[in-house]
């Protein structure tokens, strides 16, 4: 019923794109969000070029014609690899993320991919309309994961890249339910992507354990911490807590790398460990209460935010 | 048109309130919005009992029967002498901020006033019902000025704070147009705070250079620093990057409140010294390019806001 040019591009029922996350959005989550009428995305950042081969298999074989696509963070050394990967198996909607747009788009849309990049100024966002991509996804401070410097919440950001752009703006950050998806809306974005709240999903590859803490994550669990390195937004744990203290007192880069180790993010949200691991998450965990299978997250979402529309209509009748 | 229970509760034609802000919002620009049909706020934080009295005296001679009340930051030591004045006056609507609002509420629900606490978490906002006010504001981070640790958004904030209660909800932080003003009633608020869009005004007190910074403001222009201090959003100017260079070198509190110094904010929004001044603005002065009369933006704003509330109305019909 919600169509946007969103819906167009992609070639999907409802303009919900189930956002990629490490650990998390495999091809099962993808699969599921794609069956239920949303654009699902394999996250590739956590993965190697044979892995992700796997889940592009995996995925093919499980839902060769539903829309279904990969996001691949281009700041990694590997993410030429990865698009060779990629474009071998058939991969037709894209979506980048960290690094400049005008690296890899005019590669993907030579390729026939439809390519959206991510970021989180309006600035930005019209770059990456100039870089060519078809559309872009903007994300608010309150999205967990990696996370831009300005700090620009989806709020501010949304209106200000939809002046500045003639492509469509996806909102990201905050977005969990209906009325935040119909907020988007009234902000100009033409689909929303959303993380956090997939991340609480029976689909999802992340750890049971990871999958309760989102759950019984109270309304301030989560901080961007490690603004020095790259800023990452994560459930404040006792690693957490750590590096926050240090970067209080004024720890350098070279400290701060130490302390966070190899594969702190596999061990918190793949492996489970709660207390050490790293959970990035945003926000959005605050207001998540239950585990359900993805594509029930997304019919409900898209029928609270039909409510919520109706609602708004008819507060704008005199 | 716009009628929710945020209208009724202030006898205001539009839910707009224009956030009490220090050096920036006197008796000039409450009754400016005022009479153009939302509620005005006298700032207080920056004012000593005497000078709130000439602003009160002022605002009651030229407005006496509009819609305007007095913000007033409970946290000073002065609080109950402000509060004194603001009775002796016959003020009747009051938004208290900082500090709990257990402390006034009682006291001032018996004189006779309309109460309501800016808080920054779900948590807090119900704790505010619970102490019997009777609205909440919940600011997001986006917001200008003194912000909540919590770093929440305003669009994780809102729905949540909904959920947990009862007594309306105005919502605060990034709202600047008629866009932001629909995504929050999207949300689920049934008013909005605006600061930011007021401060660039014609009515506003504070200093031109600084109005004429708010305008020149790209979209990155703020961040939020001091959060050893209270936290505050600033321009990055050339004092603010260096309190947070000296935040992110490990600076205690004591050295922080020494590079502070005094009057800093009123060397900044009232002096306009935009290079070593104190420019407490929210993250929306990256979307403001002129200065209007008060008058003007509440009415246009709303304006686009039903435009914005029909549109959406039609997206969701069948």
């Amino acid at each position: 019923m919600l169509k946007t040019r969103v819906t167009e591009l992609f070639g999907i029922e409802h303009p919900v794109i189930q956002g990629g996350m490490i650990w998390t959005s495999g091809w099962k989550l993808a699969v599921a969000v794609a069956r239920a009428g949303g654009l699902g995305l394999i996250g590739a950042g956590s993965m190697t070029p044979e892995l992700l081969e796997e889940h592009l298999t995996k995925a093919r074989s499980a839902a060769p014609d539903a829309p279904w696509g990969v996001n691949l963070p281009i700041f990694y050394d590997h993410a030429e690899t990865m698009i060779d990967v990629m474009l071998r198996h058939g991969v037709r909607i894209v979506f980048t993320s960290g690094g400049t747009p005008r690296r890899f788009t005019a590669r993907l849309k030579a390729a026939g991919c439809v390519v959206t990049h991510v970021c989180s100024t309006p600035t930005m966002a019209r770059k990456c309309e100039e870089a060519g991509v078809d559309a872009v996804v903007v994300e608010g401070f309150e999205a967990g994961g990696h996370n831009g410097r300005e700090e620009l919440t989806t709020m501010v950001l949304v209106p200000q890249a939809v002046d500045r752009c003639g492509i469509p703006v996806i909102a990201a950050g905050g977005i969990h339910d209906g009325r935040s998806m119909a907020a988007a809306f009234a902000l100009g974005a033409e689909g929303v992507q959303v993380g956090t709240r997939f991340a609480a999903t029976a689909e999802a590859s992340c750890h049971p354990a990871f999958k309760r803490a989102i759950v019984e994550a109270p309304d301030t669990a989560t901080m961007l911490i490690l603004r020095k390195l790259i800023p990452v937004r994560v459930i404040m744990n006792d690693w957490a807590v750590d590096m926050a203290r240090a970067e209080s007192d004024g720890a350098s880069r070279e400290e701060l790398l130490e302390r966070l180790g190899v594969k702190r993010s596999r061990r918190g949200m793949f492996e489970g460990d709660l207390a050490q691991g790293e959970l990035e998450i945003g926000q959005a965990a605050g207001a998540i209460t239950d585990l359900p299978p993805a594509g029930d997250v997304l019919s409900r979402m898209v029928l609270e935010c039909e409510a919520v529309l109706a609602r708004l209509g008819v507060m704008a009748q005199p």
